[in-house]
């Protein structure tokens, strides 16, 4: 069940063919669940509720040719392992890999592994690659102390790609993850604009209270406060949401980051208020610019998406304007998904989150004049 | 008539005693209306449809003693003077003027005009201050090649400031101001924390186009798209807000910053798309925390609300988290009061901005279950 | 006298045919000197010691043909207006203006009517350029309440705007300029490097101590600390530094904003501290990165500057760091010709800027093996 | 050998007693270095040319007890883990660790590992440690596929800190590293300015062509071209810096980020380009500002150094720019000292890195009027 299968529609944009990240051409995402045990949580052992989701820009050699991009903090606590890098080139020459906090460094070096193997020049002839591993905490259902994740994961994360649907909710990076209270984790969704281009995201949802979640602008979150409570409240120090989003619009990493912006602003309408503890980022890529890892040419030509008004059509908004627009129907409609598709799961220590109720959630919609 | 007024209620934190950003102690609020002339535009001459508003952050010398302040880019197609002089020292040492963009340097001169004569050491043995204007586009229903603010007008917006009630709508630097395509300009609000203290918000509201808009939630916008067409789309190039915030909470200015993010998300509540002619910031200051002119100790004692949690009693979130909602509430309620509180005006060439229709509107509010 | 024909030689570059900003094609420098009056302040009235320097990225209209640029914060204690602009929309439709801080108000609105009467659709069909001025404080010699330039004298400035060499030393906004105690103002410098591009620098020099000054590496400052004590120390928190880079690279605003940081190690090594009051800045642009108001296509092509190694012929740096070098080179040269041209200058109340002593200068380095 | 002891001396402050960022009270540091095999590269295998080098604030819990920091970037083509966390919340709660690029992740799990021994609550009551872990390629001399740096090493380098003096050149992180084609790695010196306070700094050197190479304002590195080739020419791709500062002073993180932009000119002036593959960071912290985990009070007091001037007493500078000086001279002194106490280092494929000649060094320095 996804939230536009119940009847849902966030914004006005078209989404692209399977309404997910992938809709991007190229863009491909792998996912590897770990769930084991069960009961009281016994430190280094389990239970386990981790995961590795990793999304691959293109199908190529990305550290050869890598795609331009930007890391935008909208809160910053949390990592994202080489941002720095990122900021500086202005490009991404990583496949980006989400996954539980205390597993960063175990992922980023199962990263590091996978493209060492791939190329046999990397830090001898050149430089290592700048590993990209975002994180969400699910240390409210998982034994967080044992950084379960280990290599082997992350290159099936990898090595499973594929372009095509996502799986969403708690899987891969999503299992222990929670949503405003429910559960949640990974959600996906895309939005072609007039101009053509595509704009797809997928999120790592993990943030907020209950009361926190907004539904197409529908306080769902309030009118379900009292609703089965959860057996204990998720500590707001987990709270975080990592948001990527993939285009295939020309865009250089100025222009990403204007778009970065606006995925915050899908954010906030779905009720995220950034809470101190959460670590929100928008990782964003485009496709269709590319940069060589060595230069072959005294000058690079670059394509790209114009600001200047007036670029299309009468009467239509800029291009750069409706991929603003995409940019906040997707990624609202990304953190839902991972709502509407994730199921019921326990974890340590009797800790339970609850899925979200869809039959509640969707007649509190039509209370509000939605779903009709 | 205000929001709330009408029956709309944005989040769940109480307000001040005047729902403006004068419930902050000391804050007051001064504004002068240019309305002059009608007809076709005569470039330098009128008609005249623009004026100044200004916010004193405390009764006292603001240059001697200034205030811990941040200035925070949403999307950075506009000017606030002095930005950078905000940024390095963290402190706001002159009134906020908000204006109309062609007359930023006359109003900043009139600014200046205004410190000088209060205080004979200014550029002699100290600096002069930096005066602080922002700006939004009233180029719509005004003549802007005119530049028609004068240093009279910006002090007689400086010498009236009050506590107490804003006025709100088309007045001061809203005269000219629309807000997704309705009349929009002065709109204010505020919260009060559990903790106890206050966020007041004060916007110049210029941005968005109609179907953008979003009241609570609810797709207003949208719904009012063909609600008696404006006579002509204002153009999209002068779309713009500022968010001017205020507490007295003792945040440093890293807080401010923090907090001014959230203002941002309760704009993107109210519909804000950040297009890309859009100057959007946020202009935050703390009351609370002052700074000397000269330092006369060799160490500074500043207060600050800690951000680590379980700061409050039990059950209750963060301090710093109430701020964060209290900011986004604040926002999203001033700018509806700058549409609630705005009349139709017309200006240059016929055009005309038709206020909000208020009736139409509470009935969408009722149609989505709200208003009950 | 030039540094360079006192012997001094800064880096291994080889300059451009005027060794000045001017050497980039296309960009033009004029000045307006104001010098008035003599003796005790008068607020208001005078000692005027002050001046306009006005920098044109190109021929053309600039609003309708921007240039690719950035605005780069060393030390934020100043003002660039519109620098929020630029950040955002990665390009300058305004020329840069530099003048005295008090008069930073006027100048803009000066400039204003300069852009306005060039073209009628401003502020009507389409928006009011954002005007550029930055600015350093000439208030040890100078009347700072009084505000003396007038839009008459930035429309001067505009107007002979030329090619080829550069004035230098206390012209233009360099009038009442001060550098590590002795006189400074306007400098200029350019560097061509092996890939053909040049980089051109204007600093208006108004930064430091005495013993700060390092001239090519050498601590002339320290040795001249005690030479002819100046009058009274100027105020350090009158100190600052604007530096304007050109450059023909086709570079976008992050690598300008690259370019940038090392101009500021340009400046470090001429002994710049960034003292706390000092407001220091780089603008750059690249006159071959043009973007046009409107676009009249769907894609724009942009040609960059590749960063990747291995960019030229074997053994020369990549292109991106000859730039880096050249930047560096060409700022610590351009402030070496600030002092070297500068006349001594009283200003009121009998404070006096005394030049710097070329003979005894000359005798310091040659005692630390230079100009051999 | 130390650049004090060779008769250099940078600036004019005194040093601290051991001339070291350990003069700082409470900060401590550890090594282990990592050095076997030789000959061709086994990749894998070897030769291993590598290590850890470990600053640690204080002697305390710094994760209950964290530190007022900012990590600044100068050129960002490198990583430092958790700078999000540290600017998002302006302190650091984890010890340093400094290695080789390719180890990061592993020697981030192994600081890890260290944290989450000491604190049994971590990961299941509150959150895991950010760890912080910066690096600099040593892939000249070293096999960085192999990431031969254990969690042990780790350990060891963090559980052997100490006070006092510091372990400088090839030791620790600094093993495999190189400063301006000669051997460079771990450096430290120290400044105490008139107002009390002490400035540390360590820094991770492995940057710069030998061109670059300035001691005291004195090209030496230009003279010193030819002396005895390098085998090879590092590859310009692997250069960087790493800077760390602590200071006793009581600062807050912006105040931090100013003392850090110095840090850079001190790098400027010992010949940083900061190439356009060189990760230069500066990471700095005080030990004077605490922020304990959890708040145990509504309010907290902070102390903060204050920027206002005439702060101390006649005649000496604001204690804010005495600071800055300090970080400058004592981040020039710190790279010295990583050449001066270097030794010629061979490793993978006859690499070899030659010690700085000193008996050359001051012949040079003494020829341009030093050491006298």
């Amino acid at each position: 069940m996804r939230a536009r299968g119940a009847g849902i529609v966030i914004g006005s944009l078209p989404t692209g063919v399977h309404n997910a990240i992938t809709d991007v051409s190229g863009v491909s995402v792998g996912q590897r669940s770990l769930i084991r045990g069960q009961g009281p949580l016994v430190p280094g052992v389990g239970p386990v509720r981790t995961g590795v989701t990793a999304i691959r820009p293109h199908p190529g050699d990305l550290f050869r040719s890598k795609v331009a991009a930007c890391v935008h903090r909208l809160n910053g606590f949390g990592e994202v392992t080489n941002s720095e890098m990122v900021r500086e080139t202005g490009v991404l020459e990583s496949p980006i890999i989400l996954t539980g906090t205390s597993s960063v460094p175990r992922a980023a070096d199962g990263l590091l592994d996978w493209l060492l193997a791939r190329d046999r020049e990397l830090g001898i002839s050149t430089w290592t690659p700048a590993p990209m591993v975002a994180e969400c905490s699910d240390q409210f259902l998982h034994d967080m102390r044992g950084r379960h994740v280990t290599a082997a994961d992350v290159a099936a994360a990898l090595d499973t790609a594929s372009t095509g649907p996502v799986a969403e909710g708690g899987v891969g990076a999503g299992v222990g993850m929670s949503c405003c209270e429910f559960k949640g984790g990974i959600g996906t969704s895309s939005r072609r604009i007039p101009e053509g281009y595509i704009v797809g995201v997928l999120v790592l949802s993990n943030f907020g209270r209950r009361e926190h979640l907004r539904i197409d602008g529908v306080p769902v979150g309030l009118a379900l406060r009292d609703w089965a409570p959860p057996s204990e409240h998720p500590d707001a120090s987990g709270s975080s949401i990592i948001i990527v989003l993939a285009t295939d619009a020309p865009l250089d990493p100025r222009q990403l980051e204007r778009v970065s912006v606006r995925a915050g602003a899908g954010l906030a309408r779905a009720g995220g208020l950034h809470s101190t503890t959460s670590g929100d980022f928008v990782i964003a890529f485009s496709t269709s610019n590319r940069v060589a890892h060595e230069a072959t040419s005294r000058v690079i030509e670059q394509r790209l998406v114009p600001e200047a008004i007036r670029a299309s059509e009468p009467g239509s908004p800029p291009v750069i304007n409706q991929l603003f627009q995409a940019a906040i129907e997707a990624t609202e409609e990304a953190i839902l998904n991972s709502l509407f598709s994730a199921q019921t799961l326990d974890g340590r220590d009797g800790h339970i989150l609850q899925a979200l109720p869809i039959p509640e959630t969707l007649a509190i919609l039509r209370a509000h004049g939605r779903l009709t």
